[in-house]
């Protein structure tokens, strides 16, 4: 039966000749991620089940990035069990405060995950890693307790929705932008337990940055998980960060989507999610004056080093706008050294922003940049929920990291287009 | 009468030919300054008064440090509730995230400060502008609300106790050692209500950033102030960050002084404030093995450039010890700029240690690194008291910034001279 690419590798670790949609299958895990808010609750789960060790104390990881460095005392509490805790059970990767980053950029850098790779992760944006040809995907912290313990977890086999994509962004818009813009097409549950699947002769120019952003999102279209078509960029980010060897898995030419769709990337244009929802995509004929208090660039989804490079071109000899607070985050410990030999944290600080240590922090509305009630941010995370980086006053505008590097200059979302040459 | 030097300033501040210990006075103050926790208190008090403008929009300063960026919601309303009012009072010394820094470190980096002003501060370690030849204090926030109405503050006049030095400090032994030292021997009250006035040949061997550490921990004697005779060094810093002119103000020779203590600088070892009282201080000679979870390297005591050069100087081409977190901050963006041209922040990161942006965090149980129940912290700041990192059951040892390296190489606490020739 022809399968997609996540099909196929769900039937690979199923030990099955073919699944097809719909279909309840055991499957093999090569990787099984919790963080510090996710892990506690799992860890007092995976004591219930009386076992001594992991599965493979090589294929369980834990990152401390949400609320560390520790936010408060039930932070510290948190961290401190989870120390405990893959401390006793010899569990190699554990990254704790000075070693880490943010789970989805630290792991594809250290070659955690490769292309073929089954993955569960206790947190949503775990679908990251299908930039690199695996599927992965957010569990709830009983499946991570349970695949910790047994390396397995169940799915029910996703039905999928085929991106083609065809030509080339234009300058100053990214993966981001397209993320944005199919979230504002398809809705936030247009692609529901499915599968996103993203080929075409377009994918080329996406670069491996770009991917792993689109990738990220995925879950705000209600995917299952997102998953890029593995080339020779992929392949050769895996090989440069150490990653195992990787097992390329490609849909079936007849392989069944419930719906293909069709995006031309020359024709996407920055585009902003307006509060409350990423779904609520405009692009800038759409949007008027809209003053802001707060710009952060970073996250899981934005805060890599590429991302970083764009932002500081449009910062660069600049300086960010009176009363608004711009907050920059690289999202490893690597990518803030590979930023400051490049220059980019001085542009940062000298046009006025502050650098923060890796952390999800406002993401989440943890800390390092909460808003306060009637302010409004323009950020490169990923969800503009009610309330999300502060009060339920508050409002998110989520971008790409030139756009908020724009509307820092200017203190209203502004379009990188219009204040630097396309 | 005969004054001392602080005593001279506050008289020339009342208008008053002379004052003596114990005199209630009404003098002018030269800058008022508030905080993110204190402001908003003093801000309220103000609107009571009725007042329309502060007494002069140059001499008030309120400084985001505390809980900035946003900590969470409460820290949100608060900065912002300093950020308009600053400025519908066209205040002009308003620091927001992006050209902020811990107010003390900040202030005299941006010359707000010189030798012979009187400065009044809603932050108990407002005693840091001594170190200037000033007379600085902290106070509550009703005398801040007052001070920004009117411009003036009642003092009682303090006494004061005679710090004559003489010798010069060996390496790796800073101005934290010598204040822990010197509350070590007299106890956390041994100053009280009193200026603590340092003088003598051994001066001149004590760099600016040494005087602002042991000025800044005055009040930890229970001080009124510190205070520093104004030299070649101090006029040259005021010179160098555009300081106002200086008016020095010494001790008259037969000023009366309840107490005159001679400190050799020569014989001051590598010091530790055990909890939980600054009082608490030990040389490593009676320090037996003392495990660590964490070390801060920061704070409006010892987050300056001198602190961070010292520091890494011992950490560089080493890596901390695994299970202890290290978290450096510089105290302002410029310091933060400096240490990274310098390359102290890349020794920081690859020795395994975060660098976060200026905060105070954790140093009053904020953010940015709490200690969970039973934890111990090696730490630059000020404070041990109980909680004051974090849980009531974790312990927290003050420290100088070499101290605080070493022990983050061992994961204990480590004298510099250990891990380092003397």
């Amino acid at each position: 039966m022809a399968m997609t690419m996540t099909q196929k590798i769900l039937a690979a670790h199923a030990g099955l000749g073919s699944v097809q949609a719909g279909q309840l299958i055991l499957a093999d895990l090569d990787l099984v991620l919790g963080n510090d808010i996710t892990s506690p609750v799992a860890i007092k789960e995976f004591a219930k089940l009386g076992k001594d060790s992991v599965f493979d104390n090589n294929k369980v990881t834990m990152v401390m990035d949400h609320f560390a460095p520790n936010k408060d005392i039930k932070a510290a509490e948190q961290c401190r069990m989870c120390r405990d805790f893959c401390g006793e059970k010899d569990i190699t990767h554990f990254y704790d405060v000075g070693e880490m980053g943010i789970e989805h950029a630290l792991l594809p850098e250290k070659g955690l995950v490769t292309a073929g790779n089954a993955v569960i992760g206790a947190d949503s944006h775990t679908c990251t890693y299908g930039a690199l040809g695996a599927f992965s995907t957010g569990v709830g912290s009983t499946d991570m307790a349970c695949g910790m313990a047994v390396g397995k977890a169940w799915f029910k086999v996703p039905s999928a929705i085929k991106f083609v994509l065809t030509g080339k962004l234009r300058k100053y818009v990214s993966g981001k932008d397209v993320i944005l813009h199919i979230i504002g097409k398809i809705g936030v549950d247009g692609a529901l337990y499915k599968s996103m699947e993203f080929t075409g002769e377009g994918l080329s120019s996406l670069s491996m940055d770009d991917r792993l952003c689109i990738a990220n999102m995925a879950i705000e279209a209600g995917a299952k998980n997102g998953i890029f078509e593995v080339d020779e960029k992929t392949l050769s980010y895996i090989r440069e960060h150490g990653g195992a060897e990787p097992e390329i898995y490609s849909a079936d030419p007849d392989a069944e989507y419930d719906e293909v769709i069709n995006i031309d990337l020359s024709e996407i244009e920055p585009t902003v999610a307006f509060p409350h929802l990423p779904e609520n995509a405009k692009t800038f004929s759409e949007i008027g004056d809209v003053k802001i208090d707060q710009v952060v660039i970073g996250s899981c989804t934005n805060g890599r080093i590429e991302d970083l490079r764009t932002a500081a071109e449009i910062l660069r000899g600049r300086k960010v706008a009176k009363n608004v607070r711009v907050i920059v985050i690289p999202a490893t410990q690597r990518i803030y050294l590979e930023a400051m030999e490049e220059g980019l944290l001085r542009t940062f600080i000298e046009a006025g922003a502050v650098v923060s240590t890796p952390t999800c922090g406002p993401c989440l509305g943890g800390y390092m940049g909460i808003l306060a009630a009637g302010e409004r941010a323009v950020t490169t995370t990923n969800r503009n929920f009610v309330g999300r980086m502060g009060h339920v006053d508050s409002e998110v505008y989520l971008a790409s990291p030139a756009t908020a590097a724009a509307s820092a200059l200017t203190g209203k979302i502004t379009s990188p287009w219009e204040v630097m040459e396309k």
